[in-house]
């Protein structure tokens, strides 16, 4: 990355590939060291905890925080409890999504979902002990500069997770099952059920910093509620598209379980478009800045033309 | 409450009652202003929150941090929020708890249980929703003096009902369905399940305060560590000798899931034994105070004298 840039050359894709894989694996070895032992009392809820967790995925809001939070000059090793509390909270979400009485899936991240592996019950307690696992993260890092900085992460996290952010969007996800949403009503879905922990992902990485840029935190925002959404129009895409074995979780389910999404109400070539504006508006938010913005616009790239 | 006493009166305990009452009925207010309205998208999901924590309860968490905020001379207001917040951890874990996959319970504080109401992915999505609102409300308090104290209360909660504390607890609990307790196993199970999250509230209570007295937060510990516990024993005894009418809920449930309790182990009468001691050592926790702690003292006897 030796110049300002605001469409990516293959070089710089090449360098990005490898930042994006030492993030993966620095946010595995993070969360391996923050996640209780499965030595640990209670054992068996634990090593749930720990399957559930570690061992995959793309770690694509780790990989948001880092890229946010360097765009901001924060130090890599802040970035890492806020980062972490982040993939918790998704894996809580996945471990409870995938559960009988929500989606009933078998497959996560191409192992049998918790509740396959540990039951019900244990994978109910397993979303439950995660969720204060990731708050517990950020009330104790010692290496976040001050009492104020984790406090407004905390909130942004609990805003985020809540009735008015991840659990919500779920809630009007299960509540319109058999009912064929307006591209406006499933927008809202998803700015609520996966936008507003994409978009917290990014402004902890931001609030990481030892000083807040109030116009980089604006900038960040805006890139995130864009990359949001078209990360959920590209999973919609890859669903109808992809095979099974690709994606690592059942493929063709969306269909299956009757949802509408952004293929069924567009059609999948006016979903692809609407990828690629996304995809520009998200460059857009960036457009003020230099390279000091290129792991944004490349991870913008990543997760708009992932395969899985 | 004229002098300071360690056996409360009958006078006081009028008095007490009172001051439970008003107690009670400032905490519903405090949920019903800071829960969510039902008014407000996703309707159905904020309905189901507010009916899974307002209207009833014994509010014996926020009691103890309403005493224990008292005892070390915290303003009332101050405590309110965390307070509030201890109480919608408990109504959270009760929803999740009542699910079929896990007591698979018909009927809590004498009406239909969360997910016999609105479903079960809904009651998963409610339990879900109430924990990230707990931290929301601490977080953005505007009344608690500084981010250090709140912080503060944000880990002790996050602790609490993590997997070393509530959920931890709820883990042995499932883990061991069939299979005999000793005692001392079904103490450490305790100590997680409901101990930890009483002895938040009082903590909670304690750190409300704008001076912290390390003395009077060491005999709180002591106090609600003792009461937490003799709570679960009086809790045992009732599930084995009351009616489900004067309980609220299903009465000899433990029985029938076949789990160990106080009185399956020791028997009816040793039990009645074991709680009045647990009451004397929560006594004795606060020996060398006077009648500033006879709000504790009179919770005390409240918890273990209950008959529901």
């Amino acid at each position: 990355m030796n110049k300002p840039m605001t469409t990516p050359t293959n070089e710089s894709t090449a360098d990005f590939n490898a930042w994006a894989s030492d993030m993966q694996m620095r946010m595995e070895s993070v969360l391996a060291v923050n996640m209780p032992l499965a030595s640990i009392s209670p054992m068996r809820l634990h090593e749930a905890m720990r399957y559930s967790t570690l061992g995959g995925g793309k770690r694509v809001r780790a990989l948001l925080a880092y890229a946010a939070g360097e765009f901001c000059s924060a130090e890599l090793e802040k970035i890492d409890i806020p980062a972490a509390a982040v993939e918790i909270i998704h894996a809580f979400s996945l471990v409870h999504d995938d559960l009988p009485c929500m989606d009933d899936d078998d497959l996560r991240r191409g192992k049998p979902t918790t509740h396959k592996q540990y039951g019900n019950a244990m994978a109910l307690l397993v979303g439950d002990a995660l969720q204060s696992l990731a708050f517990q993260l950020i009330s104790q890092d010692k290496l976040l500069n001050n009492a104020t900085q984790k406090l407004q992460m905390l909130h942004i996290l609990a805003l985020a997770s809540g009735s008015r952010g991840m659990a919500g969007g779920q809630a009007i996800d299960i509540e319109s099952i058999g009912i064929p949403l307006t591209r406006e009503e499933l927008e809202q879905m998803h700015i609520h059920k996966t936008g507003a922990l994409i978009r917290a992902a990014a402004l902890l990485g931001a609030y990481s910093a030892d000083e807040i840029n109030e116009e980089k935190v604006k900038a960040i925002d805006h890139f995130a509620k864009a990359i949001g959404l078209a990360f959920q129009v590209v999973d919609d895409i890859l669903d109808a598209e992809a095979d099974t074995q690709t994606l690592g979780k059942t493929a063709g389910k969306d269909a299956k379980n009757n949802k509408s999404t952004y293929v069924t109400i567009l059609g999948l070539s006016a979903a692809k478009q609407l990828a690629s504006e996304l995809h520009a508006n998200a460059m857009a938010a960036l457009s003020f800045y230099g390279r000091e913005a290129d792991l944004l616009r490349h991870l913008a790239n990543f997760i708009t033309q992932r395969s899985s």
